[in-house]
């Protein structure tokens, strides 16, 4: 049969990611890839995780494989609380929370719940390619804002959301941003909740890189300073405990709780509780701030190491971000560069990264960035890497 | 902030799930509750999965942590794939599949890549509220079609098909129906398929309990009979290994296989890993058909056990259906009855069910017939449960 006409106007529009396509070649054993977007392994408690699993098929195996509610596991659900409140200063009297499937579950949750096709969502320029393809499934109008090392552009930010009368939410990462590395400033912050407020839209504030800060101090979330509920907070185990569980939660106003739990319940029912319940006990039972700690030693050395090697190898015309935390830095080529095509020369000399355009709301649009990625990667391949796509620039830009 | 006026129009009408509600009393310890859906936990391979967690966290601990593909674990594609041609005569050659997170999930994607708001989904009349909810929260219009013992009445079928040009896809749970407990035949499905074909519009066989037959012969699924690419197929681990796990598998035409997989990874990435990893091992490791025959003799013998105490003590106007496998029976009063306030009345006596207006597209209407579920309860409490309820039907029917 003929598909084509059958597809809803949702998703005509939405491509598979490019990230995944790139994956395909960086996966491949000769290619040094600074493309990804994983945590490094060292940082899985596989240990604890194995004793935790024994426990729990030992202890407790029906509520395990049996059917669980669609709010969360309740003790895991207290644990992230007491952390929320204790390390967050987040009010979770005000507040309710749901686990999720990953914060992109959450994303796509809290688009369901606000967005009718063609209402606008404002996105930091660049974004997390991810979330945009969700408001895409969504139909949302996409609203670029352009960021530098403070955060969202806060005037261009207002300028927009007084422009554009259907605009529900703004999605941000304000800290150690994907893909630009950067981090809002407490200033950014309270003008972003102020505009939020004046304007009336919801704040998604997706948080998955908060805790690995390696260096500076840390700025307040924004969900932190937010009395009116106009904030969703998204956090996520992605990048401190483990992807491959799925596991983020997000915190929500009371008053968006009925909505968000039935979107929940819709989607997928709830979450896997096996892994909810390996969390909850490694949370009350582990160290989890001892084990985010050695993740942060990890990228802090990784991070200086290629911020070096950079500052060695490349030309002086080409600029980048120097991240506090996190896991990716931002590279600015002179104008008219489009690191679309360096990419392909880039992946024959044996080194990928992710060109750009992927992470705009126009991805048609040539973009003269790309995003560098080090969580992952051993020392000798960062060096090697990076004195390579040196060359290639050097060729280029010198 | 006032969130009503912020909250997508998709979203407006949908309302928590009545069984949901209902579960907040039923879960209490002094009342019988036939008002769930849930496996007999007796059927977990406890002793299984423990091992099968030690192995994968002692040989391949980064695996089953770290991100996976959007697709799902091939491993584990592979074993299902086996298994769908083998016993289900499913060509995997013409066919793409991705691994969800539980069949709603697959419901919710297919929805989410098929509707626009105001498409049309025919739904058999009674149907399982988990998805009729999923069609809601798209805003698509919801068609009833009344089903018997034969399954969908196919010429109301094709009525409501030529009547309402904007259907796009019929839901049906051909085998062993949520709430009914009825099968539909070969000839029904024959005929489904054919309309389907002479409509241009998507099946969605939806088949969680098709490997839970306890007595009679099987009929083929739908998807096995489809040599066009109309039907999409939902497989399930959730009633025949474990449905915390959160595992379900759907297989489509390759035609449907792009937007599919963009939306899935633009709603969560991919299904839990190590959940896939269990299921993989569980399959290629240890007999699962063993371990189903063990499920299909519990649920014979409560069925058997339910269906003769209701034999006994029901009154003769009440009607019932006598289903072949499943977890559910389907009882009709005479007409004329709300079984929401008999429901409630119920509880009082410490017996819990399900309404039928639960499972009907127009849920605000009242409904005389009612679900009950015989998988979890021990024989004391059906014997117990069904006599009390029996009492309650006689006061008013005899």
């Amino acid at each position: 049969m003929n598909y084509e006409s059958m597809i809803s106007e949702k998703m005509k529009g939405v491509k598979a990611s490019a990230i995944r396509e790139i994956f395909k070649v960086a996966g491949k054993p000769d290619i040094i890839s600074f493309a990804g977007g994983l945590p490094a392994p060292e940082s899985f408690p596989v240990e604890a995780i194995k004793k935790i699993c024994e426990d729990i098929l030992t202890q407790e195996p029906v509520t395990a494989l049996q059917y669980g509610i669609s709010e969360g596991y309740a003790p895991l659900m207290e644990e992230i609380k007491k952390r929320l409140e204790e390390k967050f200063n987040i009010d979770m009297t005000a507040n309710e929370m749901v686990i999720v499937s990953g914060s992109q579950q959450g994303a796509d949750l809290l688009t369901k719940v606000l967005i009718n096709e063609g209402d606008g969502v404002v996105c930091e320029e660049p974004s997390f390619i991810g979330c945009l393809n969700t408001f895409r499934t969504y139909k949302a109008e996409l609203y670029g804002v352009p960021t530098n090392e403070n955060g969202m552009d806060t005037d261009i930010l207002e300028e927009t959301l007084k422009k554009h009368k259907n605009i529900k939410m703004i999605y941000t990462i304000p800290t150690f941003q994907n893909p630009s590395g950067n981090t809002a400033s407490l200033e950014t912050r309270k003008k972003m909740l102020a505009l939020a407020q004046k304007y009336n839209v919801i704040i998604m504030e997706d948080n998955p890189y908060g805790e690995l800060r390696f260096t500076g101090e840390d700025v307040p979330t924004i969900k932190s300073l937010d009395k009116t509920g106009h904030v969703v907070y998204i956090g996520s185990f992605s990048k401190v405990f483990s992807p491959g569980l799925r596991l983020a939660y997000m915190v929500f106003d009371k008053g968006l709780a009925e909505k968000i739990v039935v979107g929940k319940q819709a989607t997928d029912v709830h979450t896997n509780v096996f892994s909810q319940m390996i969390a909850a006990r490694y949370l009350k039972e582990y160290d989890i701030d001892e084990s985010i700690a050695k993740s942060r030693d990890i990228y802090k050395h990784r991070c200086e190491l290629m911020l070096s090697c950079m500052d060695k190898c490349f030309p002086k015309s080409v600029t980048y971000t120097r991240p506090e935390g996190g896991i990716f830095i931002w590279v600015t080529l002179p104008e008219g560069t489009d690191t679309l095509s360096l990419m392909k020369e880039a992946v024959e000399k044996k080194v990928a990264f992710v060109p750009g355009n992927t992470f705009m709301t126009d991805i048609d649009k040539p973009c003269n960035s790309f995003r560098l990625n080090y969580s992952t990667m051993p020392d000798e391949k960062i060096i090697k890497g990076i004195e390579i796509l040196g060359e290639l620039l050097k060729s280029k830009f010198d």
